[in-house]
């Protein structure tokens, strides 16, 4: 069976220090998390940076560096994704700014929302010529996208980007199942959009809130990868009662992994399948 | 079998003369084309307000206080249903501005989408509390909301606004397939969706484009209702060799109809399945 892919995603947007004392919001935390996940075993990790005194969600380029060179210090090989979202910044200069890092600095992927939608409280808009500008930015710099499916339309206007060329195979895909206006967590849902997608794309689950434990676990079962971490979800049980860190939350994927026989894919196995050089992003392949 | 709904949508805010001299974008022309299809047998109409002079689409109160009446004096039980959409101009106020109009100028019905969405070229923006107060508005006053559907998970969302009781049963549901970042035309998507829908829900099928035939020849078979007209497909045949008439689609679903020994469905039988009293919308059941 293929090699799991742990898609460890520690911060995210929403997550505050109220809500939970162990989501990572500064620099120092942030790296410090990642390289305790990367110690037990993952394959990449998705950031988010925050500002360093409020811990509000931040786009600024800065910040990321500060994250990326953290993290390649413990971690040289992990593949690093960085959020492009524009959930609270919505101009392309913003969205884009982490993607200027040049050389140790450069992002490997960037994650590429694939329509609008809704979440709980607001919309995030990703406009078509907004993705595709993000597209083109990444194509341009040799830095591969994270596609993000919230929705069984979203994967037509994948394909849409393939015909066009604005992306290019292999494609790595994150499902997000759960959201209150977004596909939902169950197995017709999961499975119309297995069924739809390029049969030789890397694909990763997640759910949000406690259901992210049922959609890691299917996906465990199924034989594709995990997207796991405080992001998404803040607890350890289904019922609430305890809070849960992020190397709880990548522990049990690994007890579950074990139980099914499944390894865990290396930083390395990924970029070979994503043909991504051993460098960051595809390196020597940047299209133009 | 349940009678056949057809809600007939003329104009829409996409078609224009220079794509198709057939669309009516004139307050006549719209009169006119309703009239026509009310003479050959539909249910309720879709109606979009264009500006007398530019043709472009409009939210204002007067242009649609004019379609209403001007349709009402020939048709003068047919359901209508205004459009609520925010893709052109997305306040409460304008999105709002129909629902202002009383007594014989008043709606029955206005278009709810229920999420954010991208469409080929733009992002059509409905945040949640948007949504929320469209809902809201149109409850206070009786009129009943179309439920408009693009993808899988905005079931969901519907689900939700019955049960903080923004909306009452019993429910409409416009079902859209076919757009470049929604479901898309085909079984599977059309199967996961009414298989979520609520059980006793009243629903009609659109195709975006020249599938708008096959969507709605499915849903007549399968024993759901039709949306058809100009609005989502300008095409007469799937080889886009003939320009169509809003008359000649209507008239087509009537020999479709009449092969599956399916009865139209009259205004007033909808009204009544809908909780809808013989005047206008749910007048005697205002629901604060």
């Amino acid at each position: 069976m293929q090699k799991l892919i742990i898609n460890f995603t520690p911060t995210g947007m929403i997550p505050t220090k109220k809500m939970t004392p162990h989501v990572p919001t500064t620099i120092n935390e942030i790296v410090e998390d990642v390289h305790r996940a990367y110690e037990l075993g993952i394959t990449l990790a998705h950031i988010h940076a925050r500002d360093e005194i409020t811990g509000v969600p931040t786009y600024k380029k800065e910040v990321y560096a500060e994250l990326i060179s953290g993290i390649r210090k413990y971690a040289p090989d992990l593949v690093i994704c960085t959020s492009l979202s524009g959930r609270d910044f919505n101009t392309l200069d913003k969205r884009a700014d982490v993607l200027q890092l040049e050389g140790d600095l450069k992002p490997d992927m960037g994650s590429l929302t694939l329509s609008s939608l809704n979440f709980n409280k607001v919309a995030s808009m990703n406009a078509p010529n907004m993705i595709e500008d993000l597209a083109k930015t990444m194509k341009s710099k040799g830095i591969v996208p994270e596609l993000e499916v919230f929705d069984v339309g979203m994967i037509n206007f994948g394909n849409y980007l393939v015909k066009k060329e604005y992306i290019t195979p292999p494609l790595y895909y994150n499902l997000l199942f759960g959201n209150i206006a977004c596909a939902q967590t169950n197995l017709l849902h999961v499975g119309v959009m297995l069924n739809d997608l390029p049969k030789d794309a890397l694909i990763s689950i997640a759910g949000v809130g406690t259901e992210q434990m049922m959609m890691n676990f299917l996906a465990i079962t199924i034989g594709k990868g995990v997207r796991v971490g405080l992001e998404d979800n803040i607890w350890y049980d289904v019922e609430k009662t305890k809070l849960a860190t992020n190397s709880e939350l990548v522990e049990r994927i690994h007890v579950v992994a074990k139980a099914n026989n499944r390894e865990i894919m290396t930083p390395s196995e990924f970029r070979a399948q994503m043909d991504m050089e051993p460098g960051y992003g595809r390196y020597g392949r940047v299209y133009n």
